[in-house]
C-alpha cells in the first residue's frame, strides 16, 4: 500500500493547519507533546524491539540501546526548548545615540519554518527514522511533521507512527501535527508541495543528492538537510602505531564491524605504516571471527554494498589482507593499498562500502600524513591515533576542513546526543553545514523574525520585557539568564 | 578591463592561501583588521562620497551616511568577534551518567567557512558593496573574500577595494585575504570554483535566481545568501486611517520616495481604506512635490523600472492615482487598484517596481485584511498601521509567515545594524533564512565542528577548559559569561 496524491495532499493540509494553531504554544506544552512522545515508545519498547528485529536482522541489545537513545532524545529536546535557547531570542532598546544614528525599539525571535518533510534512514529503524533527530527537532522547533517511511521496516514505522500519533493526541496535540506517507509518488509530492517548508534526510548520496537537485529545482526553494555519505578516515601515527598496534587494530575491527558496518560512522579508511601484513591480517581476523554476524539490513543494501566492495577489491593496488565472504551474513572483508597508490588514484576513497568492509591504507616511515588527508572529501567525521604529546596541529587543520567531528584515539562509530555534539560535514557528508544529532539540530527547523517598534502590548511571549516564559534572552548586547524555577529540567 | 580567468585563479587560490594562514587567529588580531578597514574608510571619506555621487547620483548627505553606517557596522562585528559569541562554543563534559549511556568529552565551535565570493549591489554602494554586510561578516567569520564589483560604481568600487587592501596590510593581515575582480566571465569562475565555499549576493529576482541555480549545481553546492526581491506591503486598519490618515500618507510618501525609491525596503504596497481618493492624490501629490528628484542609479536600472511601472500600470483594473513623469529625474508614481482586483490577479502583487513608484490597494470598510494578506509572497518586510489597542494578532501571524521583520507604525526604509536586527525573508525576499544585516550576519559565514574525546593539551583556544579567548560559553548545559575585563568593548 503507498499513499494516494489525495492522501498526501490531504495531510499535508493537516499538517499546515496543525502547525498554524500550534506555533505559538508556550514551550512548557510543547515539552508535554514530547515527553508524551518518549512516554508511548518507552512503553512499547517490546513490541518496537520486535517488530524491529524482524525487519532488519539487527540485534535485540543494539535496537534496545538504539530505543532507549531515540527517547532521551526526545526528552533532553524538550528540556531544551523550555530553556528557549532554540528561540534565540534577542532585544535592542530604542536607542538614541547607536553609533549609526537613532535605533528604534527592535527585537528578534526564531519562529518555526512550517511542515517539515523527513525521510527515514534504513539503518536506524528508531534514531534516524519515524520519530529520529529530524522528525523529533522539528516537532521541538514548532513544525508539523510529514514522515516519508523507509521500505526496509515499513510495518516498524507504521506502527512508530501509530503510536506517535496516539501520544500527541492524548497530551493534546492536533491531529495532523505528524503522519507517515509510504512510497516514491508520495515522497515526490512531499518535497515538491508549496506547503512544506524543509526536508530532512538521511541516506544514499546518489539518493540524496537526487532529492537536493529536486528541492533546489522548485519555484520557492527550500532548505534541504541531507546526511549522505562518509568513510570516516583514521589516522594513525607512527609514535601510537608502535605504542599500541595491537589494542588500535582491536578498536578498529570493534568500530568497522560494529552493527555489520552499516553505520554513516563507520570507519572506511585506515592509514597506518603497517610493516608487517601478516600480523595485521592475523590480528584483525581473530577480533573479527570474534564479531557476530548477521544478514544486512535489506536485499537492496546488499545488492548496493556487494557492488560498491567489488569496485574498491578490483582497483588497481588493493589487495584483500583479510577475506571475508559472500554467505547470507557475509564475513567482513578487509582490504588493502598503499598511499603511492592512494595519492595517484584519489577517487578509490570515495567510494563507500556500507556494510562490513573497511580499506587499510599503508604507507612508510616518514610519509606526510597531510598529503595523504588533502585528497579527502567532505566527512562527517576524521580520527587520529597518536600520542597524547605529538604535535598534529596542521594534520589537524586539514581534517578540520573535511570533517565534522574530529576524534582523538576514540572510534568514530556512537554519536551521543547532547549540547555539543555535531553529526555533519562539508559536501557529500551533508549538504548544509547543520547538526541532525544534538539540540543543536532544532535550530534548521526555525528562522529568525525581527519586531520593529512594536507597542509592548502587541509583541509576542518571548520578546516582552517580562519574559513570561523565563527563556534565556540577549538584551542590548548581553546575554540575561532567567532566575530558574526548577521547571527548567 | 575585466578580470581575466588566470587572475581569478590566481585572486582564489591567494585567499585561499590567506584563509588557511588565518583562521584561526584571535578575536582581537581579527578585530584590529576590522577596525583597521573601518578607519581607513572613513579617513577616505570625502573622497568615496565624491566617487560615489560621480557614479550613482545618490546625493552627498545620503552617501555619507551611508558610509558611516558601513564603518559602523565593521566596528560592531569587531566588538562581536571578541565576545565569541558567532563561535557558539559549547563544551559537554565526559559524563558517565548521561541518560543515553556513558557521554564521551565533546566541545564544539564553529570554523570559518574558507573563501566566500560576495557581489556587490548598485543601491548601496558601501553598505551593500565592496565592504558592506556581506563582506564584512564574512572577514569577522575569518574567511577570505572575492568580491565581484558592481559596475554601476565600478570607479568607486575599486577605489574601496584598493583602500581596503592597504589598510588590511597595514593592519597585519596577509595579502590576498580580501580581493576584487570585474565582469561576468570572472563571476561565473569564482561561483563554480572548488575553493569557494560560500556566495553572499543582494540584487534582483532573475540574477539571483540564476545564480542560485548556478550554485546548486556544483559537484559541492554551496550556501547561496541572496537577497533578490521584497515589495514591503503597508497594512493600514480602518481606525488608523480614520485617526491619522494625513501622517499615514506623509509617511509613507516619505518612506516610497527616499533615495527615489531604490530600496530593497521600499514600500510598494499600501493596502487602506481609501474612500476620497482625491483627497488621498492631493496630499500624496503634495508630499511627493516636496522631495527632491534625481536620475536613477543607472541606465540598465532605469530601463528595468521602466518596464516594470510600464507592467503594472497597464494591468487590468490599475489606475494613476498621482501621475509621474518619464524626464531623467523622474516624478514618483502612485498607482491604485482595488482588493477585489487583486484577490482575482493575485500575480499583480508580485511584480516589483525598482524606483520611485508604488501602488495603493483600496480596501472596503469590512474587509478582511487576513485574506488579502494571504495573497503575499515572501517579503523583507510588512508593516501595519494601527492604533495600538487593536487586536492584530491573527493578521501579525499571517504577516509573519511571509516575512523577515515586523514594523508597527513605523516604515520598512532604514535598517539599523544592531544584535537584533533581521534583514530577510522567505523566498523571493531571499534564498536562506538568515540576515545580511547586523551581528547575526556573521554565522553565515561559519559552520560547526566537534572535537571528540581531545587530550586538554591538543584542544583549540575556544574549547580550552581556562578560556584563554575569554568568551561566552555552554558548559554542560548552562551558558557561561567570562568576567569582562574591558577589552570587549
Amino acid at each position: 500500500m503507498t499513499t494516494s496524491p489525495v492522501q498526501v495532499e490531504a495531510l499535508i493540509l493537516a499538517a499546515h493547519n496543525a502547525y498554524e494553531s500550534t506555533r505559538d504554544v508556550s514551550p512548557h506544552v510543547r515539552r508535554t507533546w514530547l515527553t508524551g512522545v518518549a512516554d508511548a515508545l518507552d512503553a512499547n519498547s517490546d513490541e518496537l524491539v520486535g517488530l524491529g528485529q524482524r525487519e532488519t536482522h539487527l540485534a535485540e541489545a543494539r535496537l534496545r540501546n538504539e530505543l532507549k537513545r531515540t527517547v532521551f532524545q526526545l526528552r533532553l529536546l524538550g528540556s531544551e526548548v523550555v530553556r528557549g535557547e532554540h528561540l534565540d531570542a534577542t532585544i535592542d532598546h530604542a536607542d538614541p545615540s547607536w553609533g549609526m544614528g537613532p535605533r528604534p525599539d527592535i527585537r528578534r525571535f526564531s519562529v518555526p519554518l512550517g511542515v517539515v518533510g523527513v525521510f527515514g534512514a534504513s539503518n536506524f529503524p528508531f534514531a534516524f527514522s519515524v520519530m529520529g533527530g529530524d522528525s523529533a527537532s522539528a516537532l521541538a522547533a514548532g513544525c508539523a511533521v510529514v514522515h516519508k517511511i523507509h521500505e526496509g521496516h515499513r510495518e516498524l514505522a507504521l506502527r512508530t507512527g501509530e503510536l506517535v500519533r496516539e501520544a500527541l493526541e492524548r497530551a493534546g496535540a492536533p491531529a495532523g501535527l505528524f503522519s507517515t506517507i509510504v512510497g516514491r509518488q508520495a515522497a515526490e509530492l512531499l518535497v515538491d508541495h508549496p506547503l512544506v517548508k524543509a526536508i530532512g534526510f538521511t541516506g544514499s548520496t546518489a539518493g540524496g543528492r537526487a532529492l537536493f537537485d529536486r528541492v533546489s529545482q522548485r519555484a520557492a526553494p527550500i532548505p534541504f538537510y541531507g546526511e549522505l555519505g562518509s568513510i570516516n578516515p583514521v589516522f594513525v601515527t607512527e609514535r601510537a602505531w608502535s605504542a599500541r598496534r595491537g589494542e588500535i587494530l582491536e578498536g578498529y575491527a570493534a568500530s568497522f564491524t560494529l552493527g555489520m558496518g552499516q553505520f554513516c560512522t563507520k570507519p572506511g579508511l585506515l592509514f597506518a605504516p603497517v610493516d608487517h601484513d601478516d600480523e595485521v591480517a592475523g590480528i584483525l581476523q581473530r577480533e573479527i571471527a570474534s564479531k557476530p554476524l548477521t544478514p544486512l539490513l535489506s536485499p537492496r543494501l546488499r545488492e548496493g554494498f556487494d557492488e560498491a566492495l567489488k569496485q574498491v577489491r578490483t582497483a588497481r593496488g588493493v589487495d584483500v589482507l583479510v577475506a571475508g565472504d559472500d554467505s547470507e551474513s557475509p564475513r567482513p572483508t578487509v582490504l588493502l593499498t598503499s598511499a603511492e597508490q592512494v595519492l595517484r588514484s584519489p577517487e578509490i576513497l570515495e567510494q563507500e562500502m556500507f556494510g562490513p568492509a573497511t580499506l587499510v591504507v599503508q604507507y612508510k616511515p616518514g610519509t606526510d600524513l597531510i598529503e595523504l588527508a588533502r585528497v579527502l572529501e567532505g566527512q562527517l567525521t576524521a580520527t587520529v591515533q597518536a600520542e597524547p604529546d605529538e604535535d598534529l596541529t596542521e594534520l589537524l587543520k586539514v581534517l578540520r576542513e573535511r570533517s565534522g567531528r574530529l576524534l582523538w584515539n576514540a572510534w568514530p562509530t556512537g554519536v551521543t546526543v547532547s549540547y555539543a555534539q555535531h553529526h555533519g560535514g562539508p559536501y557529500p557528508a551533508t549538504t548544509a553545514s547543520t547538526t541532525s544529532v544534538g539540540t543543536a539540530a532544532i535550530a534548521r527547523f526555525m528562522r529568525p523574525v525581527a519586531y520593529d517598534s512594536f507597542p509592548p502590548s502587541q509583541l509576542p511571549e518571548p520578546l516582552q520585557d517580562h519574559n513570561p516564559w523565563r527563556i534565556r534572552r540577549r538584551v542590548d548586547g548581553t546575554w540575561e539568564s532567567p532566575v530558574t524555577d526548577g521547571e527548567t529540567e
